[in-house]
This record gives structure tokens, C-alpha cells and sequence, in this order.
């Protein structure tokens, strides 16, 4: 909230982005073709790791291309983006198209961020970096994020059949990981009720597409809803800011190398039972998008239908690691977090998360 | 839907745009002047009609402000944008800041089409427009419309306490106006589903709004919900175009003179009559935003609760125009309209509306 700001009832600030956004499920190549041609494209670079050379071939088949790049590094190591810029460059391409998760397309983001190239990105999963403005760099072990328009991918094109060869697991994991983006969104340091209504959307569409993923993997139905959820979740989550969930998480995923995805899936329902009681908007809006009377319950009966990730113990986490990390997430707790939080409260959560029981 | 975009069960386009909203009551002038820094103002032009002069004078009482300009008139004249773009131009002004309603923020974007000038709008109805990138201009008796990314308001300053002195009648005309852009927005020809999510929370605000309105016509709360579900009407309108009630609502207004929002306020029961039976997800959300189980009844509640203008006759149009309005109608039917209409089913509507009949 900034300072001009007064204390009304609806007192808020929501800035919107602007970016074209296309689902068109079996149709990426001709979604993808005119989404490029749209924005003058004649020299594209597609950048695609390896293992997804395939899919890339067949959605950038309409894009006069110039540059293919397959050189994709998780975090996107500096001097991997430095490669791809000097790529960039050596081709005079005109814009990049990402075809792939979250590390594609931030490798796109690192290179529209040094050369303003507009980017079209197609996801091949559910993170959901191709509808925000925030980059990522790592430098040795130091990760470094920042915001910047010129990252946003210009358009997205969501096709769904690109999804429907993930494992279930995966899905689900990545799919919770969505939902956690949408229910911290709920109470992140800018949250705001634009925001929240997102959130709410992508939610009822999580739900119901992760139920439909697990009774039909390979169904397109499930997840057509699910990309459309984790598409809001990300949009939702990119204006609110990073909530209690997401600075636990943070912490945890970087001491002690966990998966992210699925450590994501297992605090989520923690960090909901801790906020829930003070932050009735959020309870509603969640329990009613659920289609429960209660939002806590609501997500316990969600995670026992999707067989969910339920214990940080089973993730690999170490006993003792619950207490080294309580101090780091408490110096990291955002602002205008629902509930006041101390130390005994952060070990509590990571002691039930840690063990699998259930919530509070 | 573009051409690209294929058959399956979630195909479709959605377009954001980019803008700063702050909603700020009873800190119009803080937030202004904190916009306009934002946006680095040295020479403001400041628009607002002669009677709003004094509302103007406080609300941009921190702007830099190089030209004072009141020569507002309804519908945007050419002549008169053209004098406020050499206003603008002699000045040398950086941006525009209009305080007032839809005739003011339309002045403002005639200037910005033809000098890219930003704007900051503080609108001061439920008109819409300051969210929206459709600028209209009027010669002679013909309007002229379009759509244009340079005239979207870069900030929008929502002020609730500029509106608490609104006559109740008026703020009911013109919050119903702003909710049948909400319910138009359904089924537009562009509609997407996350305009009805925003159409959905934006029924939700008005309804609730003009409710406490007209339980207590200059208290804050009312206003509040009242203004931010205008915006939110705005936006989901201007994405998903034009639908059924704004084509018979701009054919009658423009045939009979009638009062714009009085006019939009009496049709909007008769077609969502005509289409809720076959626009099954348009019925639920619109039932679900109203808190009623079904949608028709819903409204027919609110407007009781309202005193809602029910009869065209009452407005002043003639009987004969029922016949006169028919085929001009049919011919602007936009595609896709849930229900297709016939002249038979056109002038029973319109008959029903001029008699201020129940629905259907």
C-alpha cells in the first residue's frame, strides 16, 4: 500500500499488466504463428531444452525462426543467460519464443531483460512464470529475482495437450504448487480484492482440474482447468506479493534442497489452518471456491482425493532442520501476515508439516 | 475468437491491459499528486467541467499544473477537442489529469489519441470510462468510436468520498448502467471467462453498493462498493465488447433522445430474461453474485429494492418507436448471442420495456 493511500474501508492499489493471452488447446502452432506474426516476428529464437526439442519443432513450425537454443539450465545460471544473449545477438533475432516450464521461460525473461526483445512463451507446465514480470538469476549459489516489464511475455499461448503427457504426480504436485500461489495471494503484502477474485477463480479451476487429472491422467479436460487455474495463480500472485507460505517455503527449499513443488504442496495446508481463523475475506472466498463450507477442511478433503505430498520428512528434510530453520523464516515473515507469528508458532507448523499430521 | 484458436472445451482470447488503480477515500489529492509524480508530471493540463472546477482544484491541488481547461461538453465534439489539443499543445503540456465524469475522461483521451499524453483520471461518476481504451468523438450527429491502446488511462485515482453527493436517483441510474455492463459482459462477443469472474465480483459490488445507497445515500460504504464494481464493469465490458443490451440501448438512445443510463437501467431485466435460459454459466455467476438462486428474480429484487426507472414510456419514447426500433436492432444483433432473436421476439421485448411489464 502506498503512502497516498488513505484508511477507507476499500483503500488499495492494483496495477494490471498487459499481455495477450490465447488457450487454444490442440492449436499451438497456429496459435503461436499468429501471435508471432502479430508482432511483426521474422527473426525468432526458440529456445527449448533438449528433451522438449520435439514439442518446440512442432509449435514454432509457423515462426520464421533464426536462432534455435536448447542451452537451459534450472535457475538460470548467469553465465547460461549470457550464452543465450550472445545467441541472441550473433543472430539478430526480433524476439524470442519460450516452449517449455519454468526455467525456459526464464531463460527468455534473462534475455529479454538485457535486450527488450518481446517474447511469446508456450508452457509445457503448470508454474506459471510466463504471466508475471519477475526474472530470476543465479550467480553461484546466490539466486537473485527482480521485476521488470520487459519480461512479461508479450503473449501466451496455453494449449493443454502439451500437458497431458505429464505424470499424475508431477501434475499434482506442480498443480498444488499453483494453489498455493493463488491462497497466499490471498493475504501477500499487496493483496488486493482484484487479486483475490483471481485467486478464488483459480482455485475452483485447480480443484476441479486436479480431480479430473487423477480419475483421467490423460484427459484434456483436467488439464485444460488446471492450466487455466495455474494461469491466474500466477497473475493473482504476482500483484500480491509473497505471502507467509511462499518466505516458509523459500527458506526450506533452499537449506535443505528440497523438491519445490512438492514442498510447496506439503506446507500449504499448514500455512492455511495458521491464517485462516484471522483472515475471514480469504476463509470465504477459498471455502467457496472449494465448494465447501470450510475452507481448511476443504483443502484436507482436496489433498486425500489427490493422494497429495504430506510430509517434508518424506521430502527429504532432516528432524533437525525444523529448528535451524524457524529463525530464517521469522526474519522473513511478510508484513500484514493475517495472523501475528513467533517462534513457537513456525516450529509447531514446521513440526506438523515435517511429520505429515494434519493441519494445526 | 482469432482464427487460430481451436475447438476444445476452454478456447479462448483474452487481452490485459496495463494501469494503475488506486483506490483512495477521502485522499483523492495525495494520491493524484502521487501519480503524477510517478509519471514524472512537470505540466499538467488539468480538464474538469465548470461545475466540478472546485472538486478539481482540490484534487489536484499537489499536481504541477501548467493548464486549467473547462471547456467540456457532452459526447466529445470535434471542435471542441480540437481546442483542447491546441490548449495542450500551447502549454506544452506532459500530461493530462481530467476530474469529472464520462464527457470529462472523453476530452482526455481525444487529446491523448492525437499526442500519446498519459492521463490520470479521477473520474467522479460510475460512468466506466476511465478504465477502458475506447475514446468516442462526436461530428455533427455522428459519433464516432474506436479503440486505441495511447487513450487508456495510465492511473486511475477512485475517490468514493467525490461521489457521496451524488442524488441517489442518479447514482442508482448509473450504478444499474454499470451493471448491465457486468451482465452484458457475459455474453459479448468477445467474452472470455475471466472477464465473467470480474463481471461476477463486479455484480457482486453493485448490487451491494446500490443497496446500502439508497438505504443511506451519502454514506461512504455504499459509494465504495459502488465505484469499485463500476470498475471492475468496465473492464470485463471493454474485453468482452458490446453484447445484445448495449445494441438495443444504443439504438433506442440514439432514434428518441432517451436519458443514457435511465435507459440501460429499464432493458437490462428484459434481456437478461430473454438470454439467462439459454446462457447457463452466465445465469449461475450473475445468481451467484446477486446471492439469489436464480438469476431473473435476483434482479427483479434489486430493482425493487431500488425503485429502479422501469418504463421507456416514462423515459419519453414515443409508442410508435417500438415498430421503429425493431429492424435497426436486428440488424446490430451481435454474433453469438445466447438466444437467437428474431423481429417477433425484438419487439416483445421492447414492448414489455416501454410498458415497464415484468420480464418475459
Amino acid at each position: 500500500m502506498n503512502a497516498g493511500v488513505g484508511a477507507g474501508a476499500l483503500a488499495f492499489l492494483h496495477e494490471s499488466r498487459a499481455q495477450r493471452v490465447v488457450f487454444a488447446p490442440g492449436q499451438a502452432a497456429a496459435a503461436c504463428a499468429e501471435e508471432a506474426a502479430r508482432l511483426g516476428v521474422r527473426r525468432a529464437m526458440v529456445i527449448a531444452a533438449p528433451s522438449e526439442a520435439a514439442i518446440a519443432d512442432a509449435v514454432a513450425a509457423g515462426v520464421p525462426t533464426a536462432v534455435r537454443h536448447d542451452d537451459v539450465v534450472m535457475h538460470v545460471p548467469v553465465e547460461v543467460a549470457e550464452r543465450a544473449r550472445r545467441a541472441a545477438a550473433d543472430g539478430a533475432v526480433d524476439a524470442v519464443v519460450s516452449v517449455g516450464g519454468g526455467s525456459t521461460t526464464g531463460l527468455a525473461k534473462a534475455v529479454a531483460l538485457t535486450t527488450g526483445l518481446p517474447i511469446v512463451a508456450v508452457p509445457t507446465t503448470y508454474a506459471g512464470s510466463e504471466a508475471t514480470d519477475v526474472w530470476g538469476l543465479t550467480e553461484g549459489v546466490t539466486k537473485t529475482t527482480g521485476v521488470d516489464a520487459r519480461v512479461l511475455p508479450r503473449s501466451v499461448v496455453y494449449d493443454a495437450t502439451l500437458l497431458t503427457t505429464l505424470p499424475p504426480e508431477l501434475a499434482v504436485a506442480s498443480g498444488l504448487n499453483a494453489l498455493a500461489h493463488c491462497i497466499d495471494a490471498m493475504w501477500g503484502p499487496r493483496a488486493d480484492p482484484i487479486d483475490r477474485v483471481l485467486a478464488g477463480e483459480g482455485i475452483r479451476a485447480l480443484a476441479a482440474g486436479l480431480r479430473a487429472i487423477v480419475t483421467a491422467p490423460s484427459g484434456l479436460a483436467g488439464h485444460e482447468q488446471t492450466l487455466y487455474g495455474a494461469h491466474l495463480a500466477a497473475v493473482a500472485f504476482a500483484s500480491a506479493g509473497s505471502g507467509l507460505h511462499h518466505k516458509i517455503c523459500h527458506v526450506l527449499g533452499g537449506r535443505f534442497a528440497l523438491p519445490h513443488a512438492p514442498t510447496h504442496a506439503v506446507v500449504l495446508p499448514h500455512v492455511l489452518a495458521l491464517n485462516a481463523p484471522a483472515a475471514p475475506e480469504a476463509r470465504r472466498r477459498i471455502a467457496e471456491a472449494l465448494g465447501t463450507p470450510d475452507a481448511v477442511h476443504g483443502l484436507a478433503d482436496l489433498y486425500r482425493t489427490l493422494a497429495a505430498p504430506r510430509s517434508l520428512r518424506d521430502l527429504g528434510m532432516p528432524e533437525d532442520g525444523i529448528a535451524e530453520a524457524v529463525e530464517p523464516i521469522l526474519a522473513a515473515v511478510p508484513p500484514h501476515n493475517p495472523v501475528p507469528v513467533d517462534a513457537d508458532r513456525i516450529a509447531a507448523l514446521l513440526r506438523a508439516a515435517w511429520e505429515g499430521s494434519e493441519p494445526r
